[in-house]
């Protein structure tokens, strides 16, 4: 075993050492569910679900920590006192955990088509209020945190003097301090850069808890400091998210942590780049981000047609994690119709005549040069690159240019499972439901008794036939392995 | 509107009238999710699920909160001290929480299977542990509780002088003293009848949280009192769960309620009865229980086959949800029968021949009587008579014994629509998927085939057809209105 994973907190490609043997412990930043999920949301999940399996099929027992943000900000805007709301009204007044369940329902589901695993614990931030009221509180006994009007802020300037505040992100503070504009200026702060643990709650602020300083909520970051400790430990594996998370949220994370115990939390510190429109971040801030559904359906204006959740995932795995993925139809399209060439090749392995000697050919090879790839920092695209090298020797087996003996397509159909399926976790139901059903086998009945009519040379009855099946949507084609069939 | 709905708190069917306009809150007791769902689980989904969709129906805007107990009692077997578990080994100790996700994720599957509808608010009881510490203060401060050894109990001799106890379950103190085991009585308790508000933690108890009685974990009558208020507010609509809830836990849930605000929480307390194997009560703790998968799969010895969701579903609302059900394999036989033969009604609506007049028939009183039952306390085996009546009335003008003009088709459509689909929650995939796709229409152009054949005295073909067919697993009959074919 020689995983090399990119540490983002010393900025190279280093030999991943877990710190228990056979076993791994990763938290990866989750969404925050008051609104659908796009792009972006997807890239991070499928990277991250990339690691995981490639991690147990590593031999590792791996706990995958994956939270959920539901600790929103949603205000009440009625002009009725609170307490009124809350003894009459209930029901009448907004309850961010019926937006927060609709949206988490929504998640789960495209999470599911995409093909993503669950993670072994996906803990809400609302469920772990105490604990991070204890964690302020201990950070407040330790210095580093102050309390102001309710709240309880972080004391970066203090930290830095100790610590580095900017070691993950490669920023120093003073740079920091120029570039927060002035506008953020909170009177409440000693200084704008610091962060709160805990947020007093305003009148209308509908989430609120007690805790020692008044009603109040907890700060975002401080979210997964207390989580990653509860699931992980203080000192654990992996810590994940997207790239866009590095400065201010996993910078504050690590604060946090070496307050509490003197270390950053997580060993690697992994990031995926993010996917860009025409040059620009894709994000709900930005204004200009394609929702998943709309992929699924085709319904944004920038989209010329729907892609499958599969295309999507394969669009995604097909650049290496730490690109930047720039989102274009075209891509989407060639991504479409790269992975059918793929499934097409898996699917013919089993039509490959079984020779008794083979042409001098290496697909073992092939096998390790992908197992290689993954190990060099999750390299999918040369994997993929494997994989188009196994679908040319299947190709050129089934028109018989080269022979295969039936160890060497038993390899072939290996890599195919191991690699496609299983790693890179393409799901290729459609072929498993139509190929392989009974429905599956009344198609070929029908281009058996087109054949059969044709023999016997009733151009009627065989063209019929074909007339019909592509009316129904099929596409028929005669090669030299006989009649071939699809659904568009 | 003129639902009625039998009130276990009053013994009898009363009018439903919402606290608010057009608003309903109900919340029902979830699973606890640290073990496989079985046929009870699903009884009691489906009969809340039933209510929800016909409130709905009714034009209700219904908030419904499905809690989740994931406040367990595992145990830590090691020999390490707690701090060694938590600082050294946390990763290599069970994690209650990724044992609760593990049959979360499995519960939710099972139940998108079944076509339960996602409640809207599915709270964690983890998640409201702040919560239950100030509601266990404020017992504790009004004189209902008292502390022992770390643990608050409940003082349910105190609460029975000013309240009654035992309203709900319709019994009396005395006699509940009586036929409680000596074998519980605990020291801690003043009286054996006592309920936990909040438990101390013990040395081996891995899920705890900090109190002011040192560390511990809620109560599970607290849980749900606790939900419903935050969610629903102090007095609300509808509050369900199985009928072996009714005491202790909802018993305790109502005296908790009283002391805090002087109301029960809920004005109609529902219960839908047990599923019994051989008249003895189906659960775990009963060591008869059949998972839900297993009913999928047939793999448990008291199964003669595997039952698809939907039969289950059949079979539970073909029972009225508080008769009890018996566990039988011959029912859940009759009940697939049962529903393939509404399913082929249903399907057959569109064959139809449109008649100028009709026979005399009213098939408005068919769905006036279907409305009076869901009325009548959910009295979903009347509905399914209702539909029994509108299939034979489909059969008969398939054959043209009878005639029906397009209005009449449109209503018999509507009635299978709004019962069948929309209110008793059956979905019909399997027709969706396999007879409305160009596989389907491929079937069908293979019996035009078979028919052509036969015309021109080609039996060789149109035997070989239909002899492939069936070895492909269809069904092929020849009727009056043409050959009809069925997947087996």
């Amino acid at each position: 075993m020689s995983l090399f994973i990119y540490n983002t907190l010393t900025k190279k490609k280093e030999l991943f050492i877990p710190l228990l043997l056979k076993r791994v412990g990763i938290y990866v930043c989750g969404p925050t569910v008051y609104g659908d999920s796009h792009l972006g949301h997807a890239r991070s999940a499928i990277a991250f679900d990339t690691l995981f399996r490639y991690l147990m099929y590593l031999g590792y027992k791996v706990r995958y920590v994956r939270n959920v943000t539901d600790v929103g900000h949603l205000m009440n805007d009625s002009d009725l006192e609170k307490d009124k709301i809350v003894e009459k009204a209930r029901l009448e007044s907004i309850e961010p955990m019926e937006v927060v369940q609709y949206y988490l329902n929504r998640y789960h589901e495209i999470m599911n088509e995409l093909n993503v695993l669950p993670p072994s614990i996906e803990p809400h931030a609302s469920g772990h209020i105490i604990e991070q009221i204890l964690l302020s509180k201990e950070i407040l006994d330790k210095g580093y945190a102050y309390e102001s009007n309710g709240s309880i802020y972080f004391d970066v300037e203090k930290y830095n003097k100790k610590y580095s505040y900017g070691k993950l992100s490669g920023q120093n503070i003073s740079d920091l301090l120029k570039s927060i504009q002035k506008s953020n200026v909170q009177k409440e702060k000693r200084n704008i850069i610091d962060f709160a643990l805990w947020k007093k709650a305003s009148q209308n602020h509908i989430m609120r808890w007690k805790s020692p300083w008044g009603e109040g909520f907890p700060g975002w970051h401080l979210e997964c400091t207390t989580m990653s400790k509860k699931y992980l430990g203080d000192i654990f594996d992996i810590h994940g998210g997207g790239m866009d998370l590095i400065f201010p949220h996993h910078e504050c994370e690590i604060a946090q942590n070496l307050v509490l115990t003197g270390h950053e939390g997580a060993k690697y510190w992994m990031h995926n780049n993010m996917i860009t429109i025409n040059g620009k971040k894709m994000g709900k801030s930005f204004g200009n981000f394609i929702s998943l559904e709309h992929l699924f359906n085709g319904s944004h204006p920038l989209l010329t047609k729907s892609y499958t959740p599969m295309t999507i995932r394969f669009f995604i795995v097909r650049s290496h994690y730490r690109s930047v993925i720039d989102f274009s139809n075209r891509d989407l399209e060639s991504s479409e119709k790269e992975l059918s060439r793929l499934l097409e090749a898996s699917n013919n392995i089993k039509k490959l005549k079984v020779k008794t000697e083979n042409s001098k050919m290496n697909i073992e090879n092939l096998r390790n040069k992908a197992i290689e790839a993954m190990d060099d920092d999750l390299n999918t695209p040369v994997v993929i690159s494997c994989l188009f090298d196994a679908a040319k020797l299947i190709n050129l087996a089934l028109i018989e240019q080269i022979k295969l003996t039936s160890e060497n397509i038993q390899q072939l159909n290996d890599l195919f499972q191991l690699f496609l399926f299983n790693l890179l976790g393409i799901k290729d139901d459609f072929y498993k439901k139509n190929f392989l059903s009974p429905f599956g086998g009344a198609i070929d009945l029908l281009l058996q008794i087109r054949m059969q009519a044709k023999q016997r040379k009733d151009w009627i009855t065989s063209d019929f036939i074909r007339y019909k099946l592509i009316e129904l949507g099929f596409e028929i084609r005669d090669t030299k392995n006989g009649v071939e069939w699809e659904l568009k």
